[in-house]
């Protein structure tokens, strides 16, 4: 190992830059580059990210060369600051932080303050002039690298930190309920009972050599980039594990050194709605953990964004100070052409950046920012389309509460992640995730969140929290996921123990309804009806961009006329999939299905499918007519026959009173159908070759319903895709039901409608055998659910029982049935579309499995060739961005 | 449609030649190369297989070209024969046969005497000078044209003939019992009955003029093509239905003329034996159909094969004839250098060659006689490797009598098709077909069987008959199913009403057990242990040379010592597939097996594990000593857990009681193992990867055996073969728990031994992404059962119930579980080769599917470019001869 592996920055210059992102993390390359920019930064230096690598790969160890790095980096922040670290008199007192090539936040460790010992910390006090705040650093820093890097943070968080209980009972003795109550002495007796806890519990002592300190706190950090929270946090975020993480050493300055100083976050536009003014928090005397830990109420930077007045902005506080803050968070934006998330810290007047980021934001936000950057001239059209991440949408597209409907408000807090949520109440996460496996809905009650509530939050429906503000875990995490939640709801009182909420005198219990509106910051009694999201005249914009960018087209997968309206408002160009199995189960059909089943010869079939075909025109008339104009990719029976049957003894039995036939006809035609692996069984074209007249009834439904519309005058496109065929001959024989069926009836309305046949690929052996099937073949959908489980050997009801322990070996780096597997799955897709285009120059080519409304595997499908994607009506502007961004990332 | 569609032959001279059986079908090929030869060949003309194409794709109909070249072709006949189509002083007869490309015996129609009516009647009686013979002949067309061109003939063979129900009258008035005792007054009076039944019956009168009866004859002929027992037999003999049928229309020559009038068949060698003898049957004053239908006892042709000396011979009888006959059928064999089949009629005095083709015979035979002819100089010795059926081996390689074992012989017939059966007594073929598809062990008992019964056949262990000689329908079928048969058990007295057969006085009823000897000719009643065959020395020789040319090795799936050594003894060159779990279920290994799956923890798994360990080394140090020098291919661990559970109730009680825990914990642990579709649940390496201690337990017992045996100077070559991978992640995973462990046993032992650790190619990932996993592999080998339920998505114990209408309808033209489907499956198995060589040139590749044994799949499989085969222990000799005609077939 031999090169550069500590890059340094402050006092204008830098050796890093914001584009060395995955060596340096985001938080050290953009250091480098305020520090670049002139922009006031605390020296330090950023260890790499190929230092985390090499620091796993060798038994967490590191070589000569990066520990010489490191001494030159701590000599230049030494010479920038004027300060010497473990110097008695004016120490360098250091923060430790990590920063990875993607925002993790909060998920991994940071140690502050450290440097200090029993001797520097006689020099803080002298340069601060203030022993509270010298010996209140102390304590922090021992209390903080106890946990963190002598590991007395328990990991269960039911147990509660040892230095707070050790906190807790001072502040007993003395009387006093805040910890700024403490007095220098106080603080000072509690950093001699923090390392007798330390060294009681670890059997050592703690460093008080700085050196040692700092490579204590170094290897913590590298070593937290694969603690759970962070690994959850990963797979979540589709962050490889290879990256590693970098660790930024940095100079402290501080918030929290008396009443000229203060602590703060910002956003250069308001990362809820994208509206173009300055918003943030700050705490005057503070340091910054406190403002996003929730604690203490922050207090907005200026009157613009003041939603109390009780509260004092920054600008009336330190005018001097804000003015200077406007001027960087202008030339930061500027600079980066992004809504930006900034740190900063006012120690003694001056102002100290310590981060910029590009902002998370909402996706109502994104939209917004987006549209009104490219309209200010900052960015081109195309950088607004890929500024947008296409899932995040999904937070736009869900149905918000009705305004019509009684509410019953029972109180108000702020409105950190907007949608609307019905749920019912659940206070622990890991409760919240157990509940949720059982079908429920909930909504997870905390009095505030920690990275440790991860798992919980990403299934809940939405998130109350009793403390902290618009930047508080909860809050940034809640709008990161696109998670209704309600924050800082003050007026609420929660009882873990006994599982209680209540408010004013009213106890609610776990399990009770409520409703949250994450966009007003209300919190409702009970369950509210929801209606259809409006959508903002940017996000018109954008999806027309995104419109004029992509090649694919986006259909829907809709079985009904409601949902194929839904889908075209979202601007759906048609249907890729209406199952039509669904339509046998409502009202009298069962009946008929069953009495199909159960008849013992064709005769007996054909006559109950007589009453079924009533039926089925009409639900192809409402969806056709839904849809005019647009085609309509109709899939022929698909389900084994069994399904449509009674397994419960009670049903069998009702089933056998309502059809007039002993109980133990019903067992026997159960027991005829059972299969030992339906999923491989009979189903699909093979009842339809079995039993061509059910194909035929379909193919007869659909053409009447066509013939019907257009003699209305209504334009109608019928796609007939037969599923699950395997060979050339399968799909032969069923479009030959088809056409002799079409003809039959085209012949008797006459009315004559133009329709294809097609196929769905969804069997290995049919993406094999394309060129074959494409003789037959109109059109091509790829099934890739199905396609998914046999290339896998997969049964998609079963594979739960070990694909859990396949994602914690990482055996597999996604779950297939969610993102298609380009690897293996995405081979067939490829062939599919190559061999059939091989026969068929030009053959249509779609996908109607899950993955047509996944961006990543829309993604693919652009690159496979693939003329359409087809997902679920409230995906649909997920897909039109998506297909766009496939345009503009394969373009590069 | 333009062209030749007619091929003269006849008075020494032919249109057509022996090579081309595609267009003039085998017969017409052979009657035109025999013409050609000078042979003696009533006249005649072929129409090609290209006019039953067009006749079966243009509506039954023909192009005029067509009956123009029939015209000529009939023209031909009478110059060459010297008379007259429908002339009335001397007519021309004809014959109407099929003849298919590939030989389809009495599959489909023939005519014969057409040409005959009222008038034509007086000029055969004038030119015979034998009433009897002409109304007898004009009988026998009447009938033969009624049942096959007027579809008299009855589907079900339970109804009787309407022809013979007349006669049978006609017989009981006269007070006759044998045909040849009614009048030529009475076969005149048969002629007018049969003429009214037929209008009677189809409301058509018979037709006079020749020509309409010449196309009716020719429409029928093509139309049999598609009859259900042809379609049958194509199916069984894969013969593509595109092929279609020729047909043959031909001068009458007559064997019933007199007593100086004989027809027969023969064969140049002894089909059963191979023996070089001349070998065939005729009688005096007969049709040809006579000899084949077994109804008379036909005679021998010389006394080298007489066997019942109260029979006198051809040879005796007609020397001059039997003379001409030797001449012919010697030339004939020279000519064609294979044994022939050959047809003859004597009339008055004077040899007609009716058919010569290359004849069926017993494995034996076509051993023998390959390893002869290629002695004697007429063939090359990869011309004797062709010439065997790889399939046909089986006849060979099974069992036969325990010649020490009691057996009852209870009576004796003919030996009509070698090997011997032990089955219960069943008189239907259509019941035969019901009792072997419960499970049963059938032997098929017919006074006489027909095509009709083609399919009892196939299916049963051994075919008894009561009538019929060695060419009969019974023993040509039987010997070409490689299905013991005894034929023309004379003694015999068979009931189908009440469903008995009597020897003497002791009656044994439907279901009986009874044991066939089929090389001897033996009935015995009752169950008859077996042994190991007896290998020929003319098979050892065919063998050597096979091996000689193969470049593929054979290895065997065998899970005991005693299969090894089986599979050796054939010739086994290693184990490809050894499968563990077999061995978890044998004695108390059981309850060790549940005790683990029921366990809680990890720990209570290797409690349970460690009790399976001693029994697992001990198999595999037995199968490793068996196999010494030999690589040995075992398979971890694959059935899902369930499988060792019991599901049924009384069997979860008794386990309960066994183990000392509660029913309701057997249930619940059954219920949590169930699954939905379980051949794609949790089984194969999916278990490894959940459970590293069941691989590491069998990794233990492998290499511990293998320290063992090379400790005791045996020379042992594991290759531990993971299943079910998808992904080269499982094979890592499981692969370092493989090496982990041997290792840790190498060191415990002192030992080393080498060994390889691959992975099954099962799943279609596996081999879309064969380069990846071959990162891990030593080895693949293509587990093509699995592969094929997934690439079809069938799964094979559901299939059943779609698969027969799939055959019927032609949807597919092979089960995919019995050979290899190439163009779909096949092609992932190329990919796997390629792909894993392109990462690891020379990987080593095999296939333990149970298509190893198939010999079609087995040449693709060297196609492909696999190193070996594995297949079940009897059928590696039928593996090293196709692996040798692969190179052979491949090579041209």
């Amino acid at each position: 190992m031999s090169g550069k592996y500590v890059y340094l920055f402050g006092d204008g210059k830098a050796e890093g830059r914001a584009d060395m992102k995955l060596l340096l993390g985001g938080k050290g390359a953009n250091l480098a580059e305020m520090s670049s920019l002139g922009i006031p930064v605390p020296a330090g230096f950023t260890i790499s990210t190929e230092v985390c690598t090499h620091y796993y790969e060798h038994n967490n160890s590191y070589e000569d060369v990066v520990v010489e790095q490191v001494k030159a980096g701590v000599k230049h922040v030494e010479e920038v600051m004027g300060v010497k670290f473990g110097d008695v008199h004016n120490p360098l007192l250091l923060s430790v932080r990590s920063g990875a090539p993607a925002s993790m936040p909060g998920m991994m460790d940071t140690v502050l303050n450290l440097g200090l010992n029993d001797q520097t910390v006689r020099g803080i006090i002298e340069q601060s002039g203030n022993a509270r705040f010298g010996w209140d650093s102390y304590r922090r820093f021992v209390q903080m690298y106890g946990d963190v890097v002598m590991g007395l943070k328990p990991e269960s968080k039911e147990e509660e930190d040892p230095f707070e209980v050790i906190i807790h009972e001072m502040k007993e003795k003395r009387g006093v309920t805040l910890d700024t109550d403490l007095s220098a002495d106080d603080l000072k007796e509690l950093v001699e009972l923090f390392k007798a806890e330390i060294k009681k519990r670890t059997g050592k002592d703690f460093p008080a050599d700085p050196w040692e300190q700092l490579w204590g706190a170094i290897s913590a950090v590298f070593s937290s980039w694969n603690n759970p929270r962070a690994r959850t946090y990963r797979k979540l975020n589709n962050i490889p594990a290879e990256w590693g993480t970098a660790v930024n050493v940095q100079a402290m300055v501080y918030g929290n050194m008396g009443d000229d100083c203060a602590t703060g976050v910002a956003f250069t536009r308001d990362p809820a709605t994208g509206e173009k003014i300055f918003f943030g928090e700050f705490l005057i005397n503070a340091q910054g953990e406190d403002v996003v830990a929730g604690v203490r109420t922050p207090q907005p930077l200026n009157s613009t964004t003041r939603r109390d007045d009780s509260l004092k902005t920054l600008e009336e506080l330190m005018p001097a100070a804000y003015a200077d803050l406007v001027k960087v968070y202008k030339e930061l934006e500027n600079h980066y052409r992004d809504m930006q998330d900034i740190e900063f810290t006012i120690q003694k007047g001056k102002l100290w950046m310590l981060q910029t980021r590009n902002g998370k934001r909402t996706a109502a936000a994104a939209v917004r920012i987006a549209v009104e950057m490219f309209e200010e001239g900052m960015i081109d059209k195309e950088t607004a389309v890929m500024r947008v991440e296409p899932e995040q949408l999904d937070q736009l597209l869900h149905p918000t509460f009705d305004p019509d409907a009684e509410k019953k408000v029972i109180t108000e807090g702020l409105p950190a992640s907007p949608g609307a949520a019905t749920g019912r109440i659940v206070f622990h996460a890991d409760e919240a995730e157990e509940w949720v496996a059982r079908g429920e809905d909930i909504i997870l009650v905390r009095i505030e969140t920690s990275p440790e509530d991860i798992g919980g939050m990403n299934v809940a429906k939405g998130i109350l929290t009793q403390r902290g503000g618009m930047t508080s875990h909860a809050a940034v995490v809640a709008r990161g996921m696109g998670i209704c939640c309600v924050a800082g709801c003050g007026e609420l009182k929660i009882d873990y123990r006994t599982k209680t909420m209540t408010v004013g005198d009213k106890v609610y219990q776990e399990g009770d309804w409520l409703s949250l509106d994450g966009s007003e910051g209300l919190v409702i009694e009970g369950k509210v009806p929801t209606v259809d999201p409006q959508l903002s005249g940017s996000f018109g914009k954008l999806m027309s961009w995104a419109d004029e960018i992509r090649t694919m087209n986006v259909r829907t997968n809709a079985d009904t006329p409601h949902d194929s309206e839904v889908a075209r408002n979202f601007g759906a160009e048609g249907i890729g999939l209406c199952r039509t199995e669904h339509m046998f189960f409502e009202g009298d059909r069962i009946k008929a299905v069953r009495e199909m089943i159960l008849a013992d010869d064709e005769a007996g079939r054909r006559k109950a499918l007589e009453k079924l075909l009533p039926y089925q025109r009409d639900d192809f008339y409402g969806i056709f007519k839904a849809m005019h104009d647009l085609p309509v990719t109709v899939r022929t029976l698909d389900p084994p026959l069994h399904e449509f049957l009674p397994h419960e003894e009670e049903n069998q039995k009702a089933m056998a009173a309502e059809m007039g036939i002993s109980v133990e006809d019903v067992k026997a035609k159960v027991e005829a159908l059972h299969e030992f692996n339906p999923m491989l069984g009979h189903r699909g074209c093979r009842l339809g070759v079995t039993y061509p007249e059910i194909t035929e009834m379909q193919a007869r439904a659909i053409i009447e319903a066509a013939c019907q519309l257009k003699s209305e005058g209504v334009n109608v496109l019928p796609e007939i895709m037969i599923p699950l065929v395997g060979t050339k001959a399968e799909l032969a024989d069923q479009k030959k039901v088809v056409l002799d069926t079409a003809k039959k009836v085209m012949e008797e309305k006459g009315v004559e409608v133009d329709f294809l046949v097609g196929t769905m690929i969804e069997i290995p052996r049919a993406a094999l055998t394309a060129d074959k099937v494409a003789e037959e073949a109109d059109f091509f959908s790829f099934g890739t659910n199905d396609l998914t489980q046999m290339t896998f050997g997969y049964s998609r009801d079963d594979a739960g029982k070990f694909l859990k322990e396949y994602d914690d070996k990482g055996i597999l780096p996604d779950d297939p049935f969610q993102s298609l597997d380009q690897e293996g799955v995405g081979q067939l897709v490829e062939m599919g579309v190559q061999k059939g285009r091989q026969t068929k120059p030009g053959l249509k080519t779609g996908i109607c499995g899950e993955h047509g409304g996944d961006p990543r595997s829309i993604e693919f499908c652009y690159r496979a060739g693939l003329n359409y994607v087809s997902c679920s009506p409230y995906r649909v502007p997920i897909a039109r961005l998506a297909a766009a961004q496939a345009v503009l990332i394969n373009k590069k």
